[in-house]
């Protein structure tokens, strides 16, 4: 498992993705989880990638050879029309592997893996999609918008609370933080270094790149901050009015 | 999916459970999740359950037929001599359900249903065990003092932080409660009313127990309160320190 999550604000696209990679307790790995596509002036295209590792993989090694040979059949993921025919081509992608993957008619569950794709192309807005192990995908909107994959729960609760699309390109860098370290502290199946991006509205390129590791000093500011508020913050709490 | 948790502290057990059951969204209803066999003086047993209702309601009619019944054969969960008794008679028994319900040869995945089981019983000490569908179980000690069964992961962030051993009554009573806002705020299988039950060290009988409501004036200030509290906390962290 692994926890990613890419957010939707006023002002841009924000992704936030773990790297560890396990296949039962003995064998942990670090991959990175977050890969970029970018044009700078004419698109900047992000996929966040959860599950079988083997699957994502082969899904992002296909997006990337077939950007590079451009004179092949297959669509190049630096030629597509716009966000909406990008998520179906990274759909048709996942189709593509699990279908070559998985034996003849049997299911192909355990090579399943889910992604958040994220992006702006000139002419369009930024626009973010969860793309299924089946190759659909839905599409965030006001209502919705963020998407997380791998290890949701843990993070979810403060996420569901401070979000505001007003949020600052700062305010959100923090609070994906806290959503991670909650479920950093809660599940050993997700890891540090986090690879975190910003792509500004209209920017059409990568406007922030940062990797954190468990010993930079913001990180260990969160973490432990966070907890200490936790803490106060239900200390404050009005007390439980039955007494023993 | 519902979510219940038993907890231990220094002055003695703490149980909550939701109660809502859900087969597919269109088919919900509420069942307790709580089930209490006392002999005031003598022991005090409380079985919290998740999982397959049908399972669970057996496990509980079984043991509480038998409890009536006390000619029979098969133990009393009124008799066991100790709380570890008592634990390989619930677990003996949920075997006998699952065995009785899935087809000859098939997994009984489907069946399946986990256990909280904690009390006191006169000559030992209060104990909390985690009772699995195959029937075995663990026990609680210093270094896991809470146990969680059905939708664990929303609510565990604020328990692995705010518990101590050492907590009063009225604040076990408000983690608990914390601990399922977050999880009703984010999963819908999850849903009022709650009950709570106390049963002090060595009081062998319950000392409190209370049904909370989603207009219990008290759990509102906490699911509003709680979620202000957040967002607060949330604000005062140090910010970011990269600006854009």
């Amino acid at each position: 498992m692994t926890y990613c999550v890419g957010l939707k604000i006023d002002r841009g696209l924000m992704f936030l993705s773990a790297t560890r990679t396990n296949a039962g307790f003995d064998s942990i790995a670090s991959f990175k989880k977050m890969h970029v596509w970018e044009r700078p002036g004419d698109r900047v295209i992000v996929l966040l990638t959860a599950g079988n590792l083997a699957t994502t993989q082969a899904v992002v090694s296909l997006l990337d050879e077939r950007s590079k040979a451009a004179a092949e059949r297959a669509p190049s993921i630096l030629e597509t029309p716009s966000m909406f025919q990008t998520a179906r081509l990274v759909g048709e992608t996942v189709k593509e592997v699990i279908a070559l993957t998985a034996p003849v008619g049997q299911r192909a569950d355990a090579f399943s893996a889910t992604f958040i794709l994220g992006g702006q192309i000139k002419g369009g807005e930024p626009r973010l999609f969860l793309i299924y192990p089946e190759g659909n995908f839905v599409e965030a909107g006001a209502d919705t918008p963020f998407f997380q994959i791998g290890e949701t729960k843990y993070g979810k609760p403060i996420l569901v609370r401070a979000y505001d699309r007003k949020l600052s390109f700062a305010e959100t860098a923090k609070l994906l933080l806290v959503s991670f370290d909650s479920t950093v502290k809660s599940n050993l199946s997700v890891g540090l270094p986090l690879d975190m991006l910003y792509v500004e509205k209209d920017a059409l390129k990568v406007t922030y790149q940062r990797r954190f590791t468990g010993d930079d000093p913001y990180y260990r500011t969160v973490a432990s901050g966070w907890s200490d508020a936790l803490k106060n913050a239900f200390r404050e709490l009005p007390a439980f009015p039955d007494q023993l």
